[in-house]
């Protein structure tokens, strides 16, 4: 592992007029830090001379100091780094971090406070913006020493700016203190208000009031120009702790985005103290959309693995209990249809209502099949006490996470899982009462410990308690990550649902694998995602860490109780496979229902082969909002992966397979949509063949409208 | 133990205009209950005839539903009891439960409905008020069967009137969100917001914007007369759980009381599913002060005992690392001065203060000193990580309940405390973040049971986390029932302080020993409490449970850190041996240094000797705000004991004591005041005789201004 470390002190400011500056290993990006004329801090990106930032504020303010103005550079620290460091489990067995290193120490002038400042201190007020700028992008971050004899600062707003060159084309959903389920706007800034009207009310929308968008947020700008490639740039957060959720307020005449953090309901970003850093705000910068989908920024902005034994730690596809419940057909969560059973109810007592899903016999199935598919993990929804009535804030005791409906039969469902060599897991959806959870905690994981659970899915369905809490504001970021950390200690592995989307914390704790976090497959059920969502997700959303998406859709054609056609899902049989490259998670669902699978067990082959962790990844081509071609290799095999997906459109993929070891001949498994396959009209049509390839193949693949097509690569013995 | 229970169920109204009347049991107390035009329900008490409740609303107003007008009483329930049941621990070994119930079963009268009403349900809304009527008072409440659909309610504003006859006289204190640790305010109604005006801002106060007192609440009244004794009423509730702390709006023209609830900060009372009830409302009514000191109805109203096996639940003496804090010493809870360091920080590497009390060496004489006194417990204060800095609401993590300082050896000590025979006990300041509390909990008492800590003093100093919380709020109310129910399950006695109130739920939860929800004696330390404060405490705070009010001061002359004279503490020496009478608590702390006591320990050995749980006691006179004089029962021997108390004024108490065994002789030592002992000049000086007394004898004993006296009787062997 190369380790290189330069650590260069400099007093003083360099360069004309005050300003420092930052370039990228490769020189490509530059960014330029000073004070301006009013002592705020300021800052500008470009790449290969293009603005990709102009001058832009940096700064925040406080309760009682604000860190915005009559600030001078008092000293920078210059280093750079260029390491490699292997994470647990992700698209790659090796990440290289390569970056030069800007911290500027500002330090105010105090000859310039003005009157209303409260002048507790006799000493400057001081705090460091520190720059990371690597060849993909770029990171910056506020610290706050210890300094003077105030330890605490209760933030009101952050000020950091993205000045624009120009309205970009924005791939984004509206600013939300509570949720991120939204379908992808895509549109140019300066119509975005207009945009957004497309969105009703979502059923857990607490829209910010201001025009703003969450991160991770993508843009396409320079596209009006022939000589060079559009820029795509990515604006997200890293590292997030202790800190308010990243939205930003958007300005569509300045072409401006500006922090926008998702405060509590009594109105602070966050409470810290000193010292103290923020996250880090990242942009991401690629004059090629695969450059984005390939980046590692976030993951290299993140502390290294806190764990240290990680060998528990097991990435897994998993089947479920669960998706019978969206079908229409009536199976519950639930127990039983009395709104009075609660946690303590005499359960033995309640009549049931005869469609409970987490029954033994169901469980049972479930546990079988996965056994004979080679599939690891069967998750149960509706397992425990408190399913009849979950309304969330207006009530005080939602769940039992140690008490089991009468016919799920804890200890022999253990016992029949360890039996068939699958291991059950758990699920706790708290009905958005963490306070309850935190105090639930221990022993719902003592539980699991007892009983055999290795991996629980969390969710915080509903409007929070503490009833101060957003879903975006700091308690709750908080109380995911205390969640992650305590499930460590039980050697526990966690999949959050409704949870802050993911900022990389999966470096640092690796046994948290993967949230929801974003608009998912369970809207397929319930409404269907256009086809084009899932090209912009990897853009976006997932460049925080894994989704949970929940893919594997054997039978798209939803219809209610009764039999009654509703809608299609966005996607055909053959994309659904695709997903499991296009949509990588260490926590992979393989969500039908056995009997769907059972309808295809040819196409169910490429689900019970693909892997779930990676040695290497190649994002082949990709457009956001059109089509996503990747390649992956699998880490503890020689076999490589691709998945091609499309939008509404159909497309031609072309797949050059030079990723391949030269000289060796692989056979190509081909797992297409047919000729006539369609997501609207024929979804279910694919076609499977095979061919000898190697490195020198080129393959070229249609796909279907909302469809795509799954290859895997397996190198012949010589 | 005798159990006798009618009950007869009547449908329809009966007694003229449609009213329900109840009596108590001797007849004395008579409720009447009936709706007025509007269809309000309505209630009034007379004792003796004489009114002591006018005719008084009763009702609520939720979110969606009110409770207020348009109601019948459709059908009423009746039933008697008159059984026995024996506590845990408290003033008497059995304690007599005799009283008359009225529930009347309120429906609506859908055809009044309305405009704005919501008129979502096809069936009348319905509740119950239940009430009870003893001989020492009434208790009512009201309960919500499951009805309709709807299974909630937020409730907005309870609307429980208490109009008076007259202004009565007040013993009261200010209505506030967050603390009770007031002086006590004692004058008319009419005068009150006066009166009030004389509090200035303590430092935790939240003061309710509207004039209004707490509860327990006492008033005297009708004194104008001279053919009937004055009238005592104390307004409390009991078994308060899942709602909000009762104060009462009062309106000094209408010489009226109204529940005031307090409030979570988004503006509600409670969230509750049904079925539901609120805690009891009680009104207690004797006509001579003793006996509202002698009531039980608070416990009466409450639950049985909860706890199975309660053999671990140990009445008992403690002395403290704790009291040296306040002595204006310098010495401190706190291992450093620096306000960096915090849980988590590596405390070998920071620099100790050389002033921590809780240190090894220091622990150690106090289990000695405890040890050679037969006192079987010492709490230590300022043990854990995070004392540097515990300002509440502004950080988000404040101690760490399983990290000792370094010069706290856990194991060591537990081990020295073990050999001599003491317990030590364990300390839970949260800085008021009651959520990390929550989240901590279990780890906390799993490391109490581990190093062999019994109990537990908990804090909540500052404004709470959650931030939507009051201290009176019905979130904070749970939290504190769950940290005792909690503390059950792992054989743990709590004593709460900064905690709502109690309400009696000692019977239920009898590990839950005392609370300190008043002004306690760390004030005497402070700046003094004058001497009618615990000649008033007896009559409203300890109405719903024993206060820690941890006395025992033997040297009430306060100075500052290098000896300067700030004030005397408001009490003599023999009075502080008196409060073990006047103020019994299962916990009873003994508050001194160990080298205060042992100036004195012919004195000392009345502390050594006093019972703190009893077989039976009797309250011999007694006039809030002036005296009261006590006569109790060890529950574990034949001996008894008496404590006198007074005001500022010196007073002659007449003490017969015809409680003793007849045809016993007993030997007497009278810890007195001197006779030139005076709280404010000559606070130590005391004087200790021996007599010889039968149950004939009338003692007759001089207390000083400021002052008391406490005597032992022991009956000597024929």
């Amino acid at each position: 592992m190369k380790k290189v470390i330069f650590a260069i002190f400099a007093a003083g400011a360099l360069g004309a007029s005050g300003a420092e500056y930052l370039t990228s290993p490769d020189g490509r990006l530059r960014a330029e830090v000073w004070t301006n004329d009013s002592g705020t801090p300021m800052y500008s990106l470009t790449f290969d001379g293009d603005t990709v930032v102009r001058p832009s504020r940096l700064g925040l303010l406080g309760d009682r100091y604000d860190f915005d103005r009559w600030f001078d550079i008092a000293s920078t620290e210059r280093s750079s780094a260029d390491t490699v460091w292997r994470p647990v489990w992700g698209e790659f067995a090796e990440v290289r971090d390569n970056h030069n290193e800007l911290a500027v120490l500002l330090r105010e002038d105090m000859s310039r406070r003005t009157g209303n400042e409260v002048v507790a201190e006799k000493v400057p007020k001081e705090f460091v913006i520190r720059f990371r700028l690597f060849n993909d992008g770029l990171g910056f971050r506020y610290e706050f020493p210890n300094q003077g004899g105030w330890p605490y600062l209760r933030v009101k707003k952050e000020l950091t700016e993205f000045n624009l060159p120009e309205s970009p084309m924005m791939y984004c959903i509206p600013g939300d203190n509570n949720t991120d389920e939204y379908l992808w706007t895509i549109a140019p800034m300066d119509s975005l208000e207009t945009a957004f009207r497309a969105y009703g009310n979502h059923t857990e929308s607490n829209r910010l009031p201001e025009l703003s968008v969450q991160t991770p947020l993508l843009m396409k700008m320079r596209t009006g120009r022939k000589d060079v490639k559009p820029l795509y740039v990515n604006i997200h957060e890293a590292d997030l702790r202790d800190y308010g959720v990243l939205n930003l307020a958007v300005d569509t005449v300045a072409n401006s985005l500006t922090s926008r953090v998702i405060e509590d309901k009594m109105g602070y970003v966050a409470y810290f103290e000193l010292p103290f850093h923020t996250p880090w705000r990242t942009v991401m910068v690629a004059d090629n959309a695969p450059g984005i989908l390939a980046s590692q920024l976030v993951y290299n902005l993140n502390e290294p693995c806190a764990i240290g034994d990680t060998s528990w730690i097991k990435p897994q596809k998993y089947v479920g209990v669960w998706w019978e419940m969206f079908l229409g057909d009536g199976r519950t969560w639930a127990y039983s249809d009395s709104i009075t059973a609660r946690p303590g109810t005499d359960y033995t007592r309640v009549k049931p209502n005869g469609r409970h899903a987490a029954n033994a016999a169901n469980v049972r199935r479930y546990i079988d099949f996965a056994a004979e598919n080679g599939i690891p993990g069967v998750l149960v929804e509706g397992w425990n006490e408190g399913w009849e009535d979950w309304t969330s804030y207006r009530k005080n005791r939602h769940f039992d996470f140690t008490k089991a409906y009468p016919d799920f039969p804890v200890d022999s469902l253990t016992a029949y899982a360890a039996s068939r060599g699958v291991k059950l897991i758990m699920h706790h959806e708290t009905g958005a009462n963490a306070a309850d959870y935190d105090f639930q905690m221990d022993s719902a994981f003592r539980f699991m410990n007892r009983h055999g659970y290795e991996a629980v899915k969390t969710g915080y369905v509903g409007e929070l308690i503490p009833r101060s809490e957003n879903h975006g504001s700091q308690w709750f970021v908080d109380h995911v990550l205390r969640v992650a950390k305590k499930a460590a200690d039980y050697h526990i592995m966690v999949d959050s649902h409704e949870a802050p989307r993911p900022t990389g914390l999966g470096r640092t704790y690796p046994n948290w694998m993967a949230q929801e976090s974003a608009r998912g497959t369970e809207f397929e059920a319930m409404q269907g995602n256009p086809p084009y969502h899932t090209t912009v997700l990897p853009f976006t959303r997932l460049k925080g860490g894994p989704m949970d998406y929940t893919p594997g859709i054997f039978e798209p054609r939803m219809s209610t109780y009764g039999g009654q056609y509703t809608h299609n899902c966005g996607t055909t049989l053959a994309r659904q496979l695709a997903l499991y490259l296009t949509m990588p998670s260490p926590f992979q669902m393989v969500c039908d229902l056995p009997e769907n699978y059972r309808k295809h067990p040819d196409a169910f082959e490429f689900i019970k082969a693909v892997p779930v962790d990676w040695k290497d990844s190649r994002y082949i081509a990709a457009e956001p909002g059109d089509y996503i071609t990747v390649a992956r290799q699998d880490k503890h095999s020689d076999d490589w992966y691709v998945g091609a997906i499309t939008d509404e459109n159909a497309r031609e993929a072309e797949i050059p397979l030079d990723f391949l070891t030269p000289g060796v001949t692989y056979e190509a498994t081909i797992y297409a949509d047919a000729p006539d396959a369609d997501w609207q009209t024929n979804p279910v049509a694919y076609r499977i063949s095979t061919k000898k390839v190697t490195s020198r193949s080129r393959l070229r693949q249609r796909l279907a409208p909302g469809g795509g097509c799954a290859i895997r690569l397996v190198p012949l013995p010589r």
